[in-house]
C-alpha cells in the first residue's frame, strides 16, 4: 500500500528555537507535503526574526527560507490556522498549549512527555505502532472534536529498545523478560543539559526517571488497545517484565542499549533466526510511503564491534535503528546491542514520521 | 589478627617499562617491607637506565630511587635472587619466564592471564579469596618445589564485579544468576591500546574475549577448592550463572559494572540489608594488616548518581571498590552499580596486596 | 570561465584501504567525470574484495559500486592504464610507486609528502595556486615525458592557514609576518594514529616536524615560480616570515589555526576590509567549474565564538575554509581564527579538486 | 629568610559551597597555621551542615572536620571575628561583602575579579609579586583602617603566562612583546560552566573578556608601583605589549599557553640560557617558607611533547608552573609552552599562598 500524496498541509513548530525545534525545522523546511508556515517560541523572542534570536546548534546552517521567518508567541490564536503543529516544547510549558491547540481542532504531534501516559493519547514509535492511531477517534469523541488530537512520541531511550523488541514479538510471539542497560548520549538531555565537568572522562550511572519511563513506555507501545479501540490497556496485554538501567556517557548523539530478552514461547529462536527477523521487519511507515521512513527499519551489523554511535548514528539519516552482536545469553535467551539516533528517530524524526503516516492514512 | 611485619623481601618487576610495570614501581618504591631490587624489560632496554628508556605515563613523576636503576633482561638468572617477582608482562611473553622463575623457587605474582585457568594456580582478588593460597602447597608439590609458585590476579572487569558478589554470598548465601553490563575505561587495554579515533565521542560495544573471561573467572574466584586443597573445582561449586556484556567507553581510568543478581535462597534481602552487607564486609587483607589494603573494602555511595569514574576512582587510592544505586530489580532480586579502579585494584594493586597477604601469612 | 566537461577519465586510488583512501573513494565513486577503475593496496590485500579487507571507518557506508571491486597490488602495471592516479599512500612507501607511475605517463595527484619539496613538483592548494600547474611542462620535459607528472597537495594544517593568507595577499599585497598557533584534530595523524590515553582530557603541544612543514610549505605555496616557469623560487619570492606552533587537541576532525598577520604595506587594512577581502575571494577551481569546488572559498562567521570544529567542519562538505574573530592585533596588524576540515580540503578533497582543475584546464 | 611561624590565624571562606570554595576547604582544613572557623554561603544554605547542602565535586572526599560545620550567611557580622577571609564568591556578589569585611578590619584574599583593577589593591601572583603588598599601607590609610585590606589574585590564564615572563624579566631585563595563545580547561569557567554539547569533540575559540584580562593583568603584575608606594603605575612601567588569544578545549583541569616573547635588550638569550633562568627562578613565597609554596617554581620539561595537562597538572599539587619546548622563534626571540593548574595556582592556591606570605611577613 503505497499512497501517493498530493495534498499540502500547513504546519507549525512550537519551541522552534530549542534544539528539538531546530531539528524539526531541518526536517520540515523542504518537505514534500508539509509546508512550514509558523514558528513559535517564548514571548521574549516573539516578533523577531528566527535567525536573530536562535542559538543555532546544528552542523547544517539555518535553511535560507527559515532565516527571516518571524517568530510568534506560542498561543492558540497564532497556530490555529495550522493543520498540524509539532511541539518541541519543554514539558513544563507544553501541557496547556498542546491541549488548547487540540481543542482548536489542530492535530498536535508532540515530543514532550506531558500526555504520554494519557490512556487516550497514542504513544507512537512510527517504526512500530502507528496502528495505535485507531484510538484517535475515541480521543476526539470524548472531547467533542472533529479533527483535533494529540499524538505523543516515545522517549529516546525507549525508542531504541522497543523497535527490535517489536520485530521479535512479530516473529516469535510475546516476550517475557527484557533486561536493558543503556549508554545514552548527552544530547538526550537537551541544551544546555549536562555540564561538561560532569561528563568529560566520566560516566554518570543515573538519569532522572529514565528507567521508569523506559519500562512503562515499552509496556504501552508493545501493549494492546481495549477491544472497542477507546483506550490503551497495556497492563493486561503485557505479561512482559522490563528491567532498565540507564547511564549517561560522553557521546554527542546516539543512544546504545545492551538488551537481553526471554521469549514466552518454549521454543527459542536461534541467533540466526533473530537476525533474519530483524532484517525482514517492515512497518506501516514504509508501506504507506512516509517520506521520512528508512529503507531498512533495523540494520543488522555483522562486524563484532558494531554498531557504534559515532560511525552508525547517521546511517539512513538516523531514521532507522542499528543492531549488532546478536548472540545467545546464558540467563535469558538472546542478547544484542541496539543503537538509535536519539535526536532523529528518538525525537523530531519520530514526530514528523508519525504525522506523515497520519496524513497518508487520512487522520489529518 | 594483625601481623606486625619486620622481615624485608627483595622484589623484582618484570615488564617494568610498561604501564602496569610503572604502576608496580609507584607501589613498591617506598613499600614498608618490599624492597625493589630488580627491574626487567626487553633485551632492547636492558643495560640502560630506567628513566632513559621508559615512556613514563603516570601523573606522579618517576621515583628518584628508581630513575637510575639499570634495567635487566627478563631472564631467570637476572631475577632468581628475588624473593618475589611481580609480572606486568604482556601475555604473549609472560608464560615461559614466569614458569621458569617459579622453577627457580621464586614466588611469582602475575598480572598476566597465562596461568589464570591453571587448576593449581590460585586466581586471587585480595579483597576476597586469599584463602585460595591453600592450593599453593599442592602447586609446589606437583612441581617438586619448596618455595616457588605462581599466583595470578583477576582481569580488571572481573575484579570490579566479583567483590560485591562475594560480600553478598557471605551475607546471604549462594547466588543463582548475575547479569553484568560493563562500561570500561580505555586504560584497561594498555598502552597504546585503543586508537583515539575509535573512542572519542563513541562507545565500542565489544572487548575481545572479555565477556568470556568475566564469566569463568567469577566462577573460579567465587568457587571452591577440592576437599584435599589440591586444585580448584569451580564447576561443581558454582550453580551460579553469569551473563556478561562488555563495552568500552571514553573514560581514562575506572571500570563501571551495572549488575543484577538473583539469590539462590527463597528469602530475598532488601536493598537496605544489601547495603549493610556491603558496608560490613571485611577481608583477610585487612585482618592481617596488608599495607595496601583499603580501610573499607566496599564504599557504598548514597547519592543517586554515584559512584562515577572521575570522582570516585581515586578513593582510598583505588584499593577498594565503590557501589551505588542499590535497588530492587523487577526481573532479578537486586541491582546496583560498581566502580573499581582498573589500574589499581584491577591490576597492580591486586598483585601487590596478594603478595603482602602471602608474606604476612608465611607463604613467602 | 566555466568549462563544461564531457570527457571521462579513468582513475585509480593507491592506498585505497587506508583512511585517506577511504575518503578518495567517497569522493570518486559517483564523480561526474572521474571513473573509478582501480583500487590499490598492499600485496596482503591484493586479489581480495574491497569490503572484505578494509576496516571501513567512515560514517557513510562503503559505496555499493565499490564493495566488490577487487584490490590490486600497487604496481605500475596495475595502474598504468589509468589517466589519473590518486595516492593516499603513507610516505614510507609512496615515493617509488608514484615516480614509477609518472614515468608510465600517468598523472599522479598525491596526498603524501614525498615530493612536496621537489622544485619541479607543484604543491597545490586548489583554492589558491592552481596556476602552479604551469611548472608541469618543465617537470615533464626534464623527465622526457609527454603526459606523466606528479602534483602534491599541502599538509592539512598548512592548507588551513594559507587560504586566508592568499586572500589577504591578493587584496592588500605581500605579508611580512605570520604567527600561527594550531589546535589540530586527531584524524590528522591517520589511523591508528594517537593512542586514546594520550589525548583524552589532554592536549599534546607537539606534532613531529609539523611546525617546520607549515612554515616552508607556506613559502612555496604563496611564493613564485622562476621567470621561465621551470621551477619554484620561493626563497626569494618570500620576504614573509612564518612562525608556527602546533598542538594536538581531542577533536575528531577539523584543524583550527589562530593566526596573526603583519602586512608589508604601510597602510593597514581595517578588520572590516579584511572581512570583505575574505568574502570576495574567489579561485580558479570555482572559475573553471570544478565539481568539488565550494560555492564560497572563505566563509566568514559573525558570531564571536565561531568557527568551531564540530559545528562548522562539514559546511560545504568541508571543501572551503571558515574564518572568524577578525580583529586588530596589538603586536601584528590583524588576527583571526581559521578552521579547515583536515580530512576534506586538508587531504583527499584537495587532491580531487586539483585533478578536476587540471582536467578542465587540459593538463590531463 | 625562612620564618618559623607559630601564631595561629582564624580564617573563613566565603562561597564555601562552590567549586573554588571546595578547593579552599581542601587547602585549609589541615593547614599548619590557618584554622578554618567559618564557612559562608547564600542565605538558602545558611544554618545547614556543610555536607548537606554542598554538591561536592572533588575527587578527595569532604574533610571529616568540615562535614558537620554549619554554614553562615555571608554577612560582615558572621565573619568579622576572622583574621583572614578567603573569598571564592562570584563577582556578581563579591564586591560589597569583601569591601564591608575590609572595613571591619579583616584581611580579605579574594579570587573574584571585582577589585583587581583598583589602583590600591595589589593583584598578586604569589610566585612573583608579593612585594606589591607594600601598597597595602596606602590602601589602609586611604580608608582609615588599621588591619583591613583586600588582596586580589590574578585570573587563571594570566597566572600561567606571567610566571615565566617574570623569570625572564628577572634574568634578562624588560620584555617588549608577548604573543600568547591559550588552550584553557573547562574548569576555568566554574560549575556548571560550559555545556558538554559545546565542548565535547570541539574547541571554542572565544572566552568572554579573557583576552583583555590577560593583557592588562600582565601589565599590572609585571609593572611597578608609584615611587611612594601609594598605588600601581603600570602604564608607564610597561613598554610591554601583550597580544592574547584565548581558546577553550575539552580538558578538565590545566591551562596551556603557547607564548612567544621579544626582549627589549639587543642581546638575546639563547634557549639554553632561558631554560637556566626558568630553573633558577625563586620567589619570596619560597624564601619565607610559605607552606603551600612549591619546591620548584618553574619545572622545565625536557621531553619535546611535554608539559601536557593530564600528565603534569598535579605536579607539586599544582602549586608551580610547567614549561616546555623552549626554542627560538623566527619572528619573536624565544617561544615556549606553559602549563598551570588553573584550579590550584590559578585560583585557590594563589589566595592561600598570598595569605601565607602576608602572615609570615607581618601583614596580618
Amino acid at each position: 500500500m503505497f499512497v501517493k500524496q498530493t495534498k499540502q498541509y500547513s504546519v507549525g513548530v512550537l519551541g522552534a528555537t530549542g534544539t528539538v525545534g531546530q531539528r524539526f525545522i531541518l526536517h520540515l523546511h523542504s518537505h514534500p507535503f508539509f509546508k512550514l508556515v509558523a514558528l513559535g517560541a517564548s514571548s521574549r523572542s516573539a516578533g523577531q526574526k528566527y535567525s536573530a534570536v536562535t542559538r543555532w546548534k546544528q552542523s547544517k546552517p539555518i535553511p535560507a527560507t527559515v532565516k527571516d521567518m518571524v517568530i510568534a508567541e506560542c498561543t492558540t490564536d497564532n497556530f490555529k490556522h495550522c493543520d498540524i503543529v509539532f511541539s518541541g516544547l519543554d514539558h513544563d510549558v507544553a501541557g496547556p498549549i498542546e491541549h488548547s491547540l487540540r481543542q482548536a481542532e489542530v492535530a498536535v504531534f508532540s515530543n514532550a512527555k506531558n500526555y504520554r501516559r494519557d490512556p487516550q493519547v497514542p504513544l507512537v514509535v512510527p517504526l512500530i505502532n502507528t496502528d495505535h492511531f485507531e484510538v484517535l477517534a475515541a480521543q476526539r469523541a470524548s472531547l467533542g472534536l472533529n479533527k483535533g488530537y494529540i499524538v505523543a512520541n516515545a522517549n529516546c531511550s525507549t525508542t531504541a529498545l522497543v523497535v527490535p523488541l517489536a520485530a521479535l514479538e512479530k516473529a516469535f510471539g510475546p516476550l517475557e523478560q527484557v533486561q536493558a542497560t543503556t549508554l545514552q548520549a548527552i544530547s538526550g538531555s537537551g541544551y544546555p543539559g549536562l555540564p561538561s565537568l560532569d561528563i568529560l572522562d566520566n560516566v554518570v550511572p543515573y538519569i532522572g526517571s529514565e528507567e521508569d519511563k523506559m519500562e512503562w513506555e515499552t509496556y504501552k507501545i508493545l501493549g494492546g488497545m481495549t477491544q472497542d479501540r477507546s483506550a490503551f490497556d497495556y497492563h493486561e496485554a503485557a505479561p512482559l517484565k522490563v528491567s532498565a538501567t540507564c547511564n549517561r556517557v560522553p557521546v554527542i548523539d546516539g543512544h546504545m542499549v545492551c538488551a537481553s530478552v526471554k521469549f514466552a514461547a518454549k521454543e527459542k529462536p536461534s541467533p540466526e533466526a533473530v537476525i533474519k527477523a530483524f532484517n525482514d521487519y517492515r512497518c506501516d511507515a514504509q508501506n504507506v510511503g512516509a517520506p521520512s521512513a528508512p529503507e531498512q527499519v533495523i540494520t543488522v551489523h555483522e562486524e563484532q564491534d558494531r554498531p557504534q554511535p559515532r560511525l552508525d548514528r547517521d546511517h539512513q539519516n538516523g531514521a532507522g535503528v542499528n543492531v549488532g552482536r546478536v548472540r545467545e545469553d546464558s540467563i535469558f535467551d538472546i542478547k544484542f546491542v541496539v543503537l538509535a539516533n536519539n535526536v532523529q528517530i528518538g525525537a523530531a524524526t519520530s514526530s514528523v514520521m508519525n504525522a506523515e503516516v497520519a496524513a497518508l492514512q487520512g487522520y489529518v
